[in-house]
């Protein structure tokens, strides 16, 4: 961690001794110095959704790249698959999914951060934290979006926002570069304010971003249409405004790397996922491109560095896009221009439909930013000869349908038969998954090889690491439901309280939270959790010790 | 090779003097030995058009893996991404994939054994040949069809079958098990008739094959629908009578492995491709465990016997398929049970179809083989859980249309809505395919990790087992066509002969046949064939050393 106190409990008050509970300080700073087949720092990089025609697609992209002779970065470091199935069917949304790259444990649907059995698993981030590293969470969603929220909080419903929300918020984490605080009400709970009131410093541009060299940044950006729910799509950004993926993920590491004891990055590409549901090319496009620049930034350090780990994985494939659909009859003759419209758009379908006036008059000016010519297709026209008279006539008419009823399905359509691209479904698919890894040459990437379940991946991380993830669940999620141990525990489910007496001592905590009451004194939990999940109460081993090593 | 005698071009009369022209054949031996990083024996494997997501589905099938636990045995080989494009468009077909992996060249559209400027270019099954290494040639579709014709055949287009299996029977493979003596009139070209004068035994049954010993062994085999052409989907194969793609495989080996210069084998698990085309879930799954299986076979050996290569490479994506499509709303919180009806079928679509008499009375029994309800299904149906009510009636309105208009396009559209499998196309997609290695421990497989073109595919082959593709390219494809040395050079194009007069000799050579004369008299060119593309005349470089060593 950074030049501050290393983490440890700590009375709220000035004047309360400085406590020191267990937590094994010395031991974790140990792991900095160079071991034998561990690396000091983990960036881990999600692309939500990604599906394997995407890094394909992506990749004739590429300026001079129309044959697709080029690699995107990543490609060169693809080094197996991942199994993506839930605990209860073949088709896993991010939370399950995220929560197995984040703790290694299978988890059920639309749960963050605990396994099949509803019992809260550490997660990478919090393992990291126990060994005093730096961690930093960046993602082109709001920060409580399933991706990033499996590795920082415990709940059984990823829509229950502000729960998700306020323990991200209390798990002390250094930084954190996304959006999202207009998805959670301030009545609900106070997003940006309680930021500021545990010492975050509240970035809110790209300059402000820039600029920053806080020990705590939280990043609240608001994207192109002025919203603070996400990030825009990269090919719809404006890029003196509003960072980068691989902009964010640079300033995480320049402010994640200044602490000695090493750091745990997760990245996510959110919205490549977000594109794929709308079947937007274009959009899967552009962030699968911002994604492969933010690896690079990655990439670019590690190597530098020497002593870090960067794993990308997607989480599961979405839409079931192809390159080649039921028109595109003549496929095994069918040029690489037919691709070719797909390098026209200007902006994302999300991006073109802004475009679009409130009386609806203007939409040739959204069919031009899509990339589509709004007077339609002739046989004259450039690549006419890639398609058949019957597409071209599809293609028309799906330009009439757009222009009477203007709209992302009926714009999204119009390139997708243009460009021969296929899709399945709005919805998630079930094939394994891409797994990239760079590591330095002391790590042994061999355990990631060939086809890995995707819990594997995170129990990969934590070994190149040094990380344990069974500890660190051990020392963070003691359930004092009915425990032998804890007779005097008292749950209130609908305050989400807890009140332990013991030792003639009183704790008493809120689930969510990283602080305490001893004795009606505050008490700092420095970034360890309580939690309620599936109506018991998880409270983190330090929280307990205080029971037995308040000094008098 | 086996105990024959060496490759080297022979006099076919009796009487003749043994020539030997230059081939290297006491270099050739010494690959025998164990080398560092060089492989005796390769066995490559295609399964033909399977999609990531066909092995992800299969792997559901395995008996106690109802949640996809377990591994089909390729997938603990996977090793890396193969991109797939032809030289002129994202979308490959067979001719020019398999080229690609069989030459190391890119290719064009329909074209085999040619390279991109329509010159022929040595397979790595000609380069093994030139070690005197046996060969083999599997496949479950004609033995001409696209993949296995690419490792023996150098012509333009594909569909040219007479010119392929005249090529194909020309070239000395020493085993050739698959299926397609009906594909071509004999009055065309008279295969059987052709292979029994080369000295193949040529086998029909099982039966034959298994107990068949001979050097050269030509397995065409009748599928269970009596047709000469293919074999048949595994699922529909009757066992006592029909070979497996393993069996034929394990054959395959036992009779290569003979020779003491090693072996290179192709195995194509072809009919994947054609399930897939047809969009058939069940012909994919059946045919992809059965690659598996043939993979199997070709790991064992490689092994046990500790020096043999064993690479499976997918040649192309085929029909987009994905697990989850737009009817499958509920996809993240969808059981495993989804894709429980695919269990139910006993036979793929053209197995089922087969079934139907025919004045079509008997639809009940055909929807039954393909594991469907005749009588649709209701709310109280095992599995309607799974399933909203909409999708319910969808499925019972297509058994109806099936009933009323029996075909397999009608047929697979229900499998396919009850089990919730997408598709985009009934053709080729463009999307990268997955590569698995095994390779000994003295064989490195670093080349071939992470994204490589499928050309690298080729490459690394030839690296790891010591074969040279421009050499052996030298040494079988002269281009005679204005040839400053052969200013004699007469070519007939419509009689495909070459006539060509030097040192007082005349050399008379067939296109496509590897038989030539000298001063009318029969020469043998051992298996070398002369080849006429794209209007150039090409042969082999020991039938011009016939002009210059012919002994008084």
């Amino acid at each position: 961690m950074f030049q501050r106190a290393k983490r440890s409990i700590a009375l709220l008050t000035a004047t309360a001794t400085l406590l020191s509970v267990g937590l094994p300080v010395e031991q974790a700073s140990a792991s900095a110095a160079y071991e034998p087949n561990k690396a000091k720092n983990v960036i881990m990089l999600v692309p939500d959704g990604m599906s394997a025609s995407a890094t394909t697609l992506a990749r004739y992209m590429l300026a001079d790249n129309e044959k697709g002779t080029e690699k995107l970065t990543i490609d060169k470091y693809f080094t197996g698959f991942a199994k993506t199935r839930w605990d209860g069917g073949p088709i896993t949304d991010s939370a399950p999914a995220g929560t197995a790259y984040a703790t290694g444990h299978k988890s059920l649907a639309g749960a963050l951060g605990i396994d099949a059995n509803k019992i809260p698993r550490a997660s990478l981030l919090e393992a990291a934290q126990l060994q005093d590293k730096a961690v930093g969470l960046v993602a082109t969603s709001e920060f409580m979006h399933a991706t990033p929220a499996a590795y920082a909080a415990h709940e059984e419903k990823r829509s229950n926002y502000a729960t998700v929300a306020e323990q991200m918020l209390h798990q002390d984490i250094d930084v954190l570069l996304g959006s999202g605080s207009a998805k959670v009400s301030a009545a609900d709970f106070d997003i940006l304010g309680t930021a500021e009131a545990k010492g975050y410093k509240v970035v809110k541009t790209k300059a402000e971003m820039e600029s920053a060299s806080a020990t705590k940044l939280w990043g609240d950006f608001t994207n192109t249409f002025g919203e603070k729910t996400n990030l825009s799509y990269d090919i719809d950004r404006i890029p003196a405004e509003e960072p980068s993926l691989a902009e964010m993920t640079s300033k995480a590491i320049e402010l994640l790397s200044r602490d000695e004891d090493g750091f745990f990055l997760m990245v996510e590409g959110s919205k490549i996922d977000w594109a794929a549901h709308a079947n937007d090319t274009v959009g899967i496009i552009s962030d699968t491109l911002a994604f492969n620049q933010a690896f690079e930034a990655a990439l670019e350090f590690a190597q530098r560095d020497g002593n870090t780990v960067v794993i990308a994985a997607t989480d599961h494939g979405n839409s079931g896009i192809s390159i080649g659909n039921y028109d595109l009859t003549g496929y095994d003759s069918a040029p690489f221009s037919i691709l070719e419209p797909l390098k026209g758009a200007t902006k994302t379908a999300e991006g073109a439909m802004a475009l679009l006036n409130s009386s609806k008059t203007n939409t040739n000016e959204v069919l031009q930013a899509y990339g589509i010519q709004p007077t339609g297709y002739t046989p004259a026209d450039v690549n006419s000869k890639d398609r058949t008279a019957k597409n071209n006539a599809k293609v028309n008419a799906l330009i009439d349908a757009f222009k009477s009823s203007p709209s992302t399905a009926n714009l999204v359509k119009i390139m997708n038969q243009l460009a021969f691209i296929g899709y399945t479904t709005g919805g998630h698919t079930g094939e394994d998954v891409p797994v990239y890894v760079f590591a330095p040459d002391h790590v042994s990437k061999k355990p990631l090889k060939g086809l890995r379940d995707n819990t594997e991946v995170a129990q990969f991380i934590a070994q190149t690491s040094g990380l344990d993830l069974d500890a660190a669940t051990t020392q963070l999620f003691v359930d004092v439901t009915n425990h032998p141990n804890y007779p005097g525990a008292q749950i209130d489910s609908s305050a989400r309280t807890l009140t332990l007496t013991d030792n003639d001592m009183t704790l008493k905590i809120k689930a969510n939270q990283s602080e305490a009451m001893i004795n009606d004194e505050p008490v700092s939990l420095n970034g360890q959790i309580a939690v309620l999940v599936n109506d018991r109460f998880y409270v983190p081993q330090s929280a307990l010790d205080l029971l037995k090593s308040q000094p008098d």
